[in-house]
């Protein structure tokens, strides 16, 4: 495999992905829940594959093209998980036609309406803010929430399927007993809205920390957790996976040494790797690559710095003698999700060539 | 042209390109150096053509990749500003056999000695550290500098061209006082390897920032920024430009409104703008796109916080109340070569649709 490697390469490692959607996958059943599993992080065809090997049926994803994308690879129960671009209209309008179910995200009366007035057929789940304060009606609005409600129940076309939520504030959290209480009172209180508004509504949560460690996932109806099919160091940070889970790694050219300064440079940049970072500046820990995928990561080493197009990789005194110019060096990366979405493509451990759907999204038009 | 933006689009401003481009190119004639500009920014053979018809000839790449794509337009005369991949040697022996002139950086003895065994004629610079730390002998080096200029004087296929910086510490100045300071001390280390060897050495220096308002230009022999054909809201931030002078917008649909906390969600993530921001936590200014560009910043406006799609953008009370559901707001990247990058294409205020290297790059062989 590392011979054949000219420029920096996102290895991905098929067996950890299986695991680690096999893993969720058996959480959610002893829960009494369902695995949706969003696709944002993957992007792929190939992935997706994988995943309905693994019993997946319906998905989540971010955006109306990755909904199309999908769509054009036989997914037929799509929920995209991001408040409705009205814009987007024509598309949802034939991606509702082509499903047997389209799940849209709604949180404001005038996306509702103009969803009312286009007559397109879809469910919809009501957004909630249940602390991440991104979109999303605020939890304890109950005025707000039960006239979203009211509004969607007295519209023909529209079916109301449930209340969801991202907890990305999860992410601020580290360590599992962080991470469930974080994650379980976001859950608290999206559950909570049910019976605020005295009623049945299923439950759409699971950021990948909670989904991963969190204790009350027979609370959800549905899990929609993404990161979990490749992990990365921020959810190593969290404490919501191994090492040995992560299922993605940017295998990299060395192209400049500086064992002076316990250093160096690799090709592999912000292009490749995405600017995320973990609060104290790390942008990746470091592996070998090795014939059959990457090792456990060398203590002490971090990608420090990162430009456009390099990386500067701090090499702990152990280490520091044992790298040549045009070695490959391995990074795993803070966020995935990010990192293949900025690589555009994959390399299996086993030499296969996996697509992405950025190589096919036409973000223009 | 409004009306037929559905998704975040990157619109891109003609007129402002070719006036920044010669205003360089004006720049560098008053001080007797040629402009090579940096094709890293835009990444495009239409752009790549504007600049030809404002009369450049010689052009700076960060990739052998890019290389090979602005080659495939007809650039004959290029410089790849990254240190040898020694990976790459066999397309890099390709490219030296297809142009007139192919220059390399180089700045370890390993590489040199990589290079001279494979007998690929070329001319090199080597790459000088006026300050970063990220790449280059430092400048002070005189028995390492000697030494490897001595080792490439020494092989017959290698021709010494010079010594390049990028001076990319002068990013984190602020003013044309501060940047003229840092710029100018880089650019004297730089010109000051010459006179430590006592010997001719044409300088190759030019980062946007002391390129635009730098004082001490008579002292380069090869111009070489980049970022000055769209400039940006860092840009703006060190003093290097004025907010007439950006030339990319991304426009974006507004998906949520959050009057209550001066905020409006937009779909425009990192996907879209990457996750480059300002010290102060800015990822973007904010304009309003109208049907012929977009307009001056709307004061107290700013991108706050960005995930993988969405934007959330502060408002301020004046403009609060001006905005719904499925308007079309404009961002001001802070930095418009990661932006060009994750999003992959342009469009003309025109209404033209314009390529971009990451739909052709192949990252992965």
């Amino acid at each position: 495999m590392k011979s054949n490697i000219t420029k920096p390469v996102l290895l991905l490692d098929e067996k950890k992905v299986r695991r680690n959607v096999q893993r969720m996958k058996e959480r959610a059943q002893e829960a009494g829940s369902v695995l949706r599993p969003h696709f944002k992080t993957h992007q792929s065809h190939t992935v997706g594959e994988w995943c309905r090997e693994e019993g997946i049926e319906g998905i989540t994803v971010s955006s109306v093209g990755m909904a199309v994308y999908f769509a054009s690879a036989g997914w037929k129960d799509i929920l995209i998980a991001f408040p409705v671009n009205i814009r987007e209209l024509a598309v949802i309008k034939d991606l509702s036609a082509q499903l047997d179910r389209l799940i849209l995200l709604v949180e404001h009366k005038d996306t509702v309406s103009i969803l009312a007035s286009s007559g397109i057929r879809v469910d919809v789940v009501v957004e909630i803010d249940t602390g991440s304060k991104r979109t999303g009606l605020w939890y304890s609005d109950k005025e707000g929430i039960e006239s979203l409600v009211g509004q969607i129940e007295a519209t023909e076309n529209l079916s109301l399927a449930g209340v969801y939520s991202h907890a990305g504030h999860t992410y601020r959290s580290r360590g599992i007993e962080e991470v469930t209480a974080t994650g379980g009172e976001a859950l608290s209180r999206l559950e909570g809205v049910g019976r605020m508004l005295n009623r049945e509504l299923p439950v759409y949560f699971g950021d990948t920390p909670y989904a991963s460690i969190g204790t009350d996932l027979e609370k959800v109806t549905v899990m929609t957790p993404g990161n979990f099919v490749y992990y990365d160091t921020m959810q190593i940070a969290i404490g919501a996976c191994g090492y040995d889970d992560i299922a993605v790694c940017l295998a990299c050219p060395v192209v400049s040494l500086k064992a002076d300064r316990n250093e160096i440079a690799v090709y592999a940049g912000a292009v490749h790797l995405s600017k995320d970072k973990i609060e104290d500046d790390t942008f990746g820990a470091i592996v070998r690559i090795t014939e059959t995928g990457w090792t456990e990561p060398l203590s002490g080493c971090y990608v420090r710095a990162i430009s456009q197009e390099h990386g500067l990789v701090h090499i702990s005194d152990e280490y520091i003698d044992q790298w040549k110019i045009g070695d490959l060096l391995g990074i795993l990366p803070v966020h995935s999700c990010l990192t293949a979405e900025a690589m555009g493509e994959y390399e299996t451990i086993t030499g296969k060539v996996i697509d992405h759907f950025q190589k096919h999204k036409n973000k223009g038009r």
